[in-house]
């Protein structure tokens, strides 16, 4: 089975921005799950939405998490402690996943995207969840690459169907 | 379900020392498959033969590779690459688990005991399995610790049986 | 005395990008050393020439090296090599120095960007020399910030002169 | 010049086992501060002692630092702040270092006795300082190895004077 990592925003659940996506993240868990084993930085935010999600279909979750992890939220099925940063635990993350997709997100995110790209693994950008996730799409070279490398691609969509259909393309 | 990290010797499961434990090794890692999911290092030598004891009775087999995992065994079922070299992966394979089972072992091993005793994790050697398993078993202070600040326990067990009772005891 | 790291193209220094920039980067080598401890990637390219100007009016330079070093350039006073892959050493780099600046650059030096603004580290771009970092000018928000979460600022530099006189502001 | 790594208890320099050999650290750090870059953890005890040593005649100590580093101390002329855990950052120190010299320690030290040959590095051990200093040299093998692989040597000094000619010969 394939590994799709899922990257955004960090933060409580119930707040803005995260909770005027929360739907959105709960039903790409779900998709996500049905196909996929998904990994997540583990902790809140989009992470744990998603997780749910997951784990709302009988899907798998691993959570790859910065220091010892004692903030791991409780719908992972595996957690791998890092020992790292946040930031640093995020090349595990991208390292261990075929493709990944992004949603919103902050500072983290954006360091997650470019991480992924230079890792060679494609990145999904779900467009319209705000922060990095769309303002990335801003800079692409030819539209799809972070740099004059074209280490790999970065595809957009509008909806978490038209994720599913990219990842069922680029992974067949 | 806890999570139990197994070190030990790399190399060709073919040649000395591994083919002569290779048969203590498959036991183990069918023993711990029922009751646990099993972390290894997810590359060859006892790695390679625990994971294929795990999985022959369904168990779940995670490997923490270095670098991009190119080398993983076949028996994984999630595979984690962290970038990271052969000794600093380590960390994150100690950090993970909740206690840690050593066999043999040369220097990569003697470094994962010692990495699991400063992250507090008890550990199990299997003794008669020759390298740093049953080397650092003569510099235990108090027949059981690795210095004087007492982070966790080290166990001596000689055979299967034992590893599993000592388990059970401790992850109670 | 205050640490300042420098990024940006990596490869061949006879080659373009980078040929054109190699006077700006050889000044401001020279203008950061009379000043500053210089902290960079420690390998060829901007990391290279900006060493070599530098060393050539006396200054330190310290080269903070993936994996163990072997490709380190002839100009590093210090080097330290970290073991962890290009991307991970980055940080490394960006949370032992008091101020980033940035000349061109593709993907590994658009992390070290995000990276510093992460931890907290002014960036200052030197403009109009390629790459991420003027891509990266074209979206801050309010000018000057990477994120919602202004952990840092980031500043816009057109000459050698501007870097200096920024720098000298902000760590006064 | 070369690189000299030191490595042994943390903790306050006017409690035992530390104050001990206060004497016999400051010493080590005169002699290696007139001849090489020391590098150290960058924190107390042992590490301390060494730097305030090597800065008392004149020489250059590195600090090479867990996480962000605020608990460095006052004797390091450069500082390397790693991100890293206080193990995982050792392997930072050995892989920068021409060789290691190692004085009493609890399990940090014994991690870098071990990282340093498991990174090619030699290793003196200051015998009559106490910790994993003297318990390592109880389990050499050939009275030199720390495994089969014979990946560097691990030599014994009993005085600062033979420490220092050991050095000579083996880096000469």
């Amino acid at each position: 089975m394939k590994n799709i990592g899922v990257i955004g925003y960090s933060g409580n659940t119930e707040s803005t921005p995260i909770r005027e996506i929360a739907e959105l993240c709960l039903k790409l868990g779900q998709e996500l799950g049905k196909r996929y084993t998904v990994f997540t930085g583990g902790r809140n935010g989009v992470m744990e939405l998603v997780s749910k999600g997951v784990k709302s279909v009988g899907g798998f979750c691993v959570g790859i998490l910065p220091w010892e992890g004692e903030d791991a939220n409780e719908f992972n099925d595996l957690v791998v402690k890092t020992g790292l940063d946040f930031q640093m635990r995020s090349f595990v993350l991208v390292k261990s996943v075929d493709a990944v997709v992004s949603i919103g997100g902050e500072i983290g995110t954006a360091l997650e995207i470019l991480a992924s790209y230079a890792n060679g693994k494609p990145v999904i950008l779900l467009r319209g969840t705000g922060g990095w996730t769309d303002r990335i799409a801003t800079v692409l070279i030819d539209g799809k690459y972070l740099d004059n490398r074209k280490l790999s691609e970065v595809y957009q969509a509008w909806s978490v169907d038209e994720v599913i259909d990219i990842l069922d393309s680029i992974l067949r």
